[in-house]
């Protein structure tokens, strides 16, 4: 499995951490893989194409580490967090569709390998199997939390769209798009375990912000590192965000700090119908001038402290340590 | 609402069998509306749209009578309605994607109107929309059967598009595909009410046979109509299957007795890259000759005979006679 890629220095560290987890997260692949198997062929190859695309499994991490926290003994953990990872998927594969991707995590997406139409039915296939894992699980509750996030998914979808190309996006409305689209999976993903070991309300809640504050911060480093990262370094591609159009907050803030010569350029490159190389050189141009880059990540650190603190309700422990340092690692990551 | 379009002499009997089931649809509709209200601009115009895009209501329909049917006196079959709507709209709307369709009911499609993108992402919140109503309602056995409808729908979608182009597909493969993808979700639509009305579980079987038999019937008829309907009296443009190269049973039955020569035809026409007017009418032409019309609206009556006689654990009752009459309505439809 390909593990979020870190500064060197941290690598081994991270490694560490991840031992700890190590058993769960192979069981949790185990039954991924499990529950893809004996389906229609082109189902099985595409899921598990997008599903052993060097995902990071983030969020089924944090519940399995959120379940550890909570002295969670059980299993069934496992299978809400391949829940998530399904969910996970499904959106992924609908956003390749979306935003027309060619190319994620350095792999062609599978709409690029098969087509939409593909794409479209095995992201459904996904999202209905998710939901039928959750009944032979048979928690109301849990059932809950995943139609509640799959809702919010959609609606975090469709405000991105709806601002595409809007450069007078603010950063408020940026946080509310990201909250929905990203960090109430993260968030859900940690609620969930908090919900299977009946911990109370209290703590549920501050697991529940514990996880949408990580999301926040991921999403900003995500949609920082879209202007700031070297290809070859990722795999990914940089500048996809801004050939999308797609108001991502360095964008958002490169547009409102920029002079009104500057202000221009973005508008006239923003008006473009193909976005090439030169054009966002020319926008990372103005970014460096402003410090976008930093001033992002200071962002994203915010909600990251703000997460941690959300863990202020739980005892110290060294689980609470190993997972305070998990905040760490994701956010500090360099791709 | 437009209705089911039938022959004349139809017409007022089944208005009438209607107005029995009138005050039940129309909450129907109301709930619809309401729980699309307060969404995003976006979603509700769109979700709006298609949901009010004179759709024939037929599956909640089957839903309000079944639960007539075994003597339901509550308000929960409402809702139970409108997530099986739900859950058809938010198919029909991938579908337009899947197939490129630019008209649907003598309208444009959503996906023409707004775009692929807003159609996915729609898809997808009125699919977890569902799930969330569901969750509201409580019933773990309700969210089973929908969940299992949802994995089934995206099942036969997928194999649909593995039998794209594929003149070699059987008839028994074509079942297969058009059980999965339309009838399980007729048959859900009647098994529902089973379960909220809490009949012995023998007659929910029975039920759930009937929705299904229903749905195949249907499913026969409209891929019939597909190739014998005439545009102007269904809005609806004839020839789309062909263009898509989807093996419906008429083009399956029309290669299977086609002669050498005919087959050659039939091959050289799906090999084309643009299937264009004067192509459907010489398959169209092939058709006439083996009767082909006939041969498949006999075998949407076999199952439907087969859905009427599913009734036969149920006594004898008013309601039971309309129910069946309802079949023949269904069975008999223009377009």
């Amino acid at each position: 499995m390909n593990i979020v890629k870190l500064k060197n220095q941290d690598e081994n560290e991270f490694k560490n951490f991840l031992s700890w987890l190590e058993e769960d997260l192979n069981s949790v692949n185990k039954f991924i893989l499990e529950n893809l198997a004996g389906s229609i062929s082109l189902v099985t190859k595409l899921s598990n194409y997008i599903v052993n695309s060097g995902g990071k499994r983030i969020r089924p991490l944090l519940t399995i580490a959120c379940a550890k926290l909570c002295g969670y003994s059980g299993t069934r953990h496992i299978l809400h967090a391949s829940v998530i990872e399904f969910i996970h998927t499904a959106t992924l594969l609908h956003d390749d569709v979306v935003d027309n991707s060619k190319k994620r995590r350095g792999r062609k997406t599978a709409n690029y390998v098969w087509d939409n139409k593909s794409s479209i039915l095995v992201g459904d296939y996904l999202l209905s199997k998710a939901f039928r894992l959750l009944t032979n699980d048979g928690s109301m509750k849990c059932i809950k939390i995943i139609s509640d996030v799959s809702v919010n998914i959609s609606h975090g979808e469709v405000k991105q769209l709806i601002y595409i190309n809007n450069l007078k996006t603010t950063e408020s409305q940026y946080l509310d798009i990201i909250s929905d689209k990203t960090a109430q999976l993260f968030s859900a993903a940690c609620k969930i375990s908090a919900e299977i070991c009946e911990i109370d309300e209290e703590k549920k809640e501050f697991l529940s912000d514990f996880g949408k504050f990580i999301g926040i911060a991921y999403q900003i480093v995500d949609d920082t590192l879209d202007y700031f990262c070297k290809s070859d370094e990722s795999g990914k591609e940089p500048g996809n965000d801004l050939k999308e159009k797609k108001m991502t907050l360095p964008l958002i803030l490169c547009y409102q700090r920029g002079n009104t010569k500057e202000k221009r350029i973005i508008e006239s490159i923003l008006s473009k119908d193909n976005i090439i190389d030169d054009d966002f050189e020319k926008i990372v141009g103005i970014m460096e001038k402003y410090n976008i880059k930093f001033d992002c990540l200071a962002k994203a650190k915010h909600f990251s402290i703000m997460a941690k603190d959300s863990l202020g309700i739980f005892k110290e422990s060294a689980t609470k340590e190993k997972i305070i340092r998990l905040v760490d690692f994701l956010i500090n990551r360099q791709n």
